[in-house]
């Protein structure tokens, strides 16, 4: 097993930030996009946070990620404007996006902003907890590469276009991060590299079989859609409302570039203190969750935990004791 | 087996707009209603069409749904409105609301109108399909009753909340519409009645064990969601969407009225004539299928089709044959 050391969140946020200038970032770009790595550790999600912190410099440096481009506006329909990203740093572009869209939704009530020609936004999750914080309402998703096959398919012509739905909920959020894929490549690594079965099939071997091997997964590439043809319908259409809506590139489009860059995104937020009801909101949300969490465990080993509940633990527990990072990945991290 | 009649959609339309005459809907309220039933029946979605017209004539009886109520606008924040359904029809209220959020969003690129009181919509493809035909998109939900467990829990305080995504596509539409249970309820009663095993898993026996039978499973409620935690989670926000967004009730206000009417349901279209790139969207769509339905059956038997194909097939099929009804289904409509 790899060592695993504690970083705390203030040092591993200044490392990130020392690289980023040092690799072109403005120094305000470079804190905030900083920012965003090392919270996404601290909140659990090490795919998208330290674990591919290297592998986003490497994208800079091939050029695939431009550190200077900022979103241009390239059209309005009023409460609906299409941008292009200039494929700049993902997260920085879907920051700016929440953004205008919670501008837009306070002006109109609901606001769209669709961005083409970005780039990995690393986790959905993080653009979901900066609208609910703000008091708002998130519905956002991105394209990918071709990485999942349709339902019925072996060859991969979907991306898995991660989704995130998020609401406030008292001072924290209910924040639904899911990629159309049963199972993220990530987390496939994950269960590999420590040597576990996935707790349920994940996708299907070299003989065409549904398994819980996550290596063979990985060999194959076939993963399976959440829900098989639920997920692959819905990964399909979200390519292209992301694609129609931004005006830019489709799953296809951005396979045939060969490297994962200049996706499509949509954000959609509404400002739900404008509305008639917007003061009991708050309670109407609490009393939804209460009853959820009134649901009678299955078995002893069950909770019933809502979106973003266990995000809270990582937080809390990663803030004590330090972010936990492979030793590997850290010192990589600090050749940089 | 039962005996199955074919009866063409001219004389079930005639028919089920006779009975809503005799039981108070005015004519033109009659008409529509009527359409989409029959409709319903043609693209091949009888448990919402031909098979539940009976049912819902008994919810007018019972009071359940007011046939004479029509929507009310309770609030706007411009692009984003808020609309009382008044315990109306199902299909009309949301008929309306396509429409209106068809309007808002040829005012403003987006809009956005959510509707409390109202009750079930039947089908959710009925106002993709009607937004997409007229050109625009469409993400638009419902909640229901409690009637699927969260992930990990044995009893149920979630709705199955279906969601349909829908564009335009050449001259026709694609359109999903998806439960969040893995299977409707209507697939297991379809599955039952024919004395079929599910295909894969679809919930869980008494003994609390995965399975296909679709008979243990609508004894113990206890479907499954779609993509296990996923489907749970979506259906949590969805609801949590619709019920803060309309001002009207949760799955839980609903369960507790004991029988399911009062429903909250969210649509979102947007107006991609609006766009920058409006010109080349039909392409876009056009390549972006045409890439999909390269992808490689897994086997002989698979087929790679988009949401809606089979819905296309259903409806010529029909429209040639007739529409194929239970023989005591529609002895029970004539005797209406």
């Amino acid at each position: 097993m790899p060592e695993v050391l504690r970083i705390h969140l203030d040092q591993m946020e200044q490392e990130f930030r020392r690289i980023l200038v040092k690799f072109g970032f403005d120094p305000k770009k470079a804190e905030q996009c900083a920012r965003i790595f090392a919270v996404n550790s601290l909140d659990g999600v090490y795919s998208h946070g330290v674990n591919r912190f290297a592998r986003f410099i490497r994208s800079v440096k091939d050029g695939h990620i431009n550190s200077h481009a900022d979103p241009e506006k390239k059209h309005s329909s009023g409460a609906l404007e299409q941008w292009d990203g200039g494929f700049g740093p993902g997260p920085l572009n879907a920051v700016f996006c929440t953004q205008r869209a919670i501008e837009l939704s306070a002006e109109y009530g609901i606001g769209c902003v669709a961005i083409g020609r970005t780039n990995h936004w690393m986790r959905a999750g993080t653009y979901g907890w900066k609208a609910a914080k703000a008091g708002f309402v998130l519905i956002a998703w991105t394209n990918t590469n071709a990485n999942m096959p349709a339902w019925g398919a072996r060859d991969c012509h979907l991306g898995n276009n991660p989704l995130v739905l998020a609401v406030p909920y008292e001072n924290e959020a209910i924040v639904l991060d899911i990629a159309m894929s049963q199972f993220a490549y990530g987390t496939l690594e994950v269960y590999r590299l420590s040597g576990r079965e996935l707790p349920l099939a994940g996708g299907y071997d070299a003989s065409g079989n549904l398994t819980t091997d996550p290596g063979a997964i990985l060999k194959t590439e076939r993963v399976l859609p959440m829900g098989y043809w639920k997920g692959s319908g819905m990964a399909l259409l979200l390519d292209i409302l992301a694609t129609i809506l931004s005006g830019g590139l489709s799953t296809k489009q951005i396979t045939d570039h060969g490297s994962e860059h200049g996706l499509s995104q949509v954000f959609i937020a509404a400002d739900i203190s404008s509305l008639g009801n917007h003061h009991i909101i708050p309670k109407t949300i609490s009393d939804i969750i209460r009853d959820y969490r009134n649901s009678k465990p299955a078995s002893e080993a069950a909770e019933i935990l809502y979106p973003a509940e266990r995000v809270l633990r990582s937080r809390k527990e990663n803030s004590e004791a330090g972010i936990p990072v492979d030793q590997s990945v850290w010192k990589e991290i600090l050749g940089l």
